[in-house]
C-alpha cells in the first residue's frame, strides 16, 4: 500500500516583486503568481491527479493557490483545512522591510546570518503597534498568545510544521485520502527536511520552485519512496513537469535569493 | 443579542446562458457570473462586512462565489463547510435538457407544473449511465445511495436544507460567528421560506437575484428582525445595495424564468 501526496508552493506574491521580507504579512499573489498556480493545476489535471482533501495556511497567497489547484483538478468540493502551522516562517522585526533597509538598520553580516542560518532568528517583533504585527490581525485572535511566534528561525518553523503534519495530515493520508498541501517556501522546506531526512546544511541550500507540484509516494509508514531516476536529490519526491524547465525555476529561486 | 447572517446566490452559470435545466450538473460560472460575485463581495467589504465562517454547496458555481466573497471581505482564512444539502434543487431527468427539448419530450403542461408547483417533482433520473446522473460523480460517492435524490420538487429541496440549517449553521451563528451562506436559487428559497415563514404560493413567486448579498438580522431564537423600511416583503432580510438596481435584478430573474 502506497500513498500519493502533492506539495505546492504558492506563486509569486506582491512583495516578492518589491523585494521585501514578507513572512506572515498577508500580501496577495501577483497576476504572474495566479498564472503560475493555474499552470501547476493544469499540469496536475493533465496527469490525472485529483484530490480528496487539502491543507493550507492562514495566508491568502497559499489559500488562493490551493483554490486554483483544486479548481483545475475538479476537486473544489473537498474539505480544506487552514492552519497557521503551515504559514511562512515568521520573519520578526524584518517583516515589511525591503532587503536594503534591513542591511542599513542591522548591518549586512547580521542580515546574512538571519537569512542563511538554521537556528538564529531575526529580532523579535515586539511593538504591538507595528503595522505588520500579526497579533493585531483577527485571524490570529483565537490563538493563545504564548503560541504565536514573534520571530522564527527555520528550526522554529519546522518545529510547528512537523507536529501539524503528524497530528492532522498523516491521519488523512492513512485513511486513503489523496492530499494536497499548498503552503510556503519555508514551511514546505520544513516538511521535506523531515520527510526526506535532509541535513541542516542541505535544507538551507534547497530551493523549492513556485508553481510546480512536488509529488511524493509514501509507504505505509509515511516514508517517501524515491522516484526512479528522479534528479532532485536530496529530495525523494519528484517535481511534475519537464526536468530542464524545473531546473531553470529552481535556479531562478536560488539566484533571486542570492541577489537579495 | 442579535446576529448577522449573509446569504448569497451564485452568479450566472454557463447553462443559464444556454437555457438548460442545470440542477445538480456542475457547470462553472461565466465571466459575467464571476464579475457579479466580485461586485457583491466588494459591496459587502465597502459596508464593513467580514466573516468568521462560511457554508456552501458541493457545486463549483457556489463554491467559487463563496471564495470570491471571502476574498473581497478579507476573510479567506475562515473555515468553509461544503455540503450537498445546500445544492441546487435536483431536477431529475430534465437535467441537461434545454427548455425547448423538455417541452418536446414531455409536453408544455407537464413542464409548467414541474417548474411552478411546490410539490410535484420532475421524472426521476433512473438511468445509471445518464451523462448527468450525480450517482456517477465521485463527490457523491460517500453519501448513502438512499439519501441521494434522483429528483426533487421545491418541497423536497427545503426538507434537506432546513435540517442542515438547524444542525450545522445555527450552532455556528449562536456561537457568535458571522456566517456567509453561498448557495443556489432554490436552496436559498428553501431557507428564506423557513426563516421568514413564507407561504408555498408566495415562495414560488419569490426570485432571489444573483450577485447581491441578502442580509438578515436574527434574534436569539434565530427569528429574523424586519429591517426598518425595507421594501422586500415577504422577506424580512434586506438586500445590500441600491433599491432600484436590486428591483431591476429581481425583475430580470422573474422575466428570465417567465421566458423559459
Amino acid at each position: 500500500m502506497t500513498y500519493t501526496l502533492v506539495l505546492m508552493r504558492h506563486g509569486e506574491s506582491q512583495w516578492n516583486v518589491e523585494n521585501k521580507f514578507t513572512g506572515w504579512v498577508d500580501v496577495p499573489l501577483t497576476e504572474k503568481g495566479i498564472a503560475e498556480a493555474t499552470e501547476a493545476g493544469q499540469n496536475l489535471a493533465a496527469s490525472g491527479y485529483e484530490f480528496d482533501c487539502a491543507f493550507t495556511s492562514f495566508q491568502k497567497r497559499a489559500i488562493k493557490t490551493c483554490f486554483i489547484t483544486l479548481e483545475a483538478t475538479d476537486s473544489l468540493f473537498v474539505p480544506v483545512q487552514k492552519s497557521w502551522k503551515l504559514n511562512e516562517r515568521m520573519y520578526g522585526n524584518l517583516q515589511g522591510m525591503n532587503k536594503g533597509e534591513s542591511v542599513e538598520t542591522y548591518g549586512a553580516d547580521k542580515v546574512l546570518i538571519w537569512r542563511r542560518s538554521f537556528d538564529v532568528p531575526p529580532p523579535n517583533m515586539e511593538d504591538p503597534n507595528h503595522p505588520y504585527n500579526p497579533a493585531k490581525e483577527r485571524k490570529y485572535a483565537s490563538i493563545p498568545k504564548e503560541e504565536l511566534p514573534t520571530t522564527e528561525c527555520l528550526k522554529d518553523c519546522i518545529e510547528r510544521v512537523v507536529p501539524y503534519w503528524e497530528n492532522d495530515i498523516v491521519p488523512a493520508i492513512k485513511s486513503g485520502k489523496r492530499v494536497l498541501i499548498a503552503a510556503h517556501g519555508n514551511s514546505l522546506r520544513g516538511l521535506v527536511k523531515y520527510l526526506d531526512d535532509i541535513s541542516e546544511d542541505d535544507i538551507l541550500k534547497l530551493n523549492i520552485p513556485t508553481g510546480v507540484a512536488l509529488v511524493y509516494t509514501l509507504d505505509e509508514n509515511m516514508k517517501p519512496i524515491t522516484a526512479e531516476g528522479q534528479p532532485y536529490a536530496p529530495l525523494k519526491g519528484s517535481y511534475l513537469g519537464d526536468v530542464a524547465d524545473i531546473q531553470g525555476r529552481i535556479n531562478g529561486v536560488a539566484n533571486q535569493t542570492a541577489k537579495k
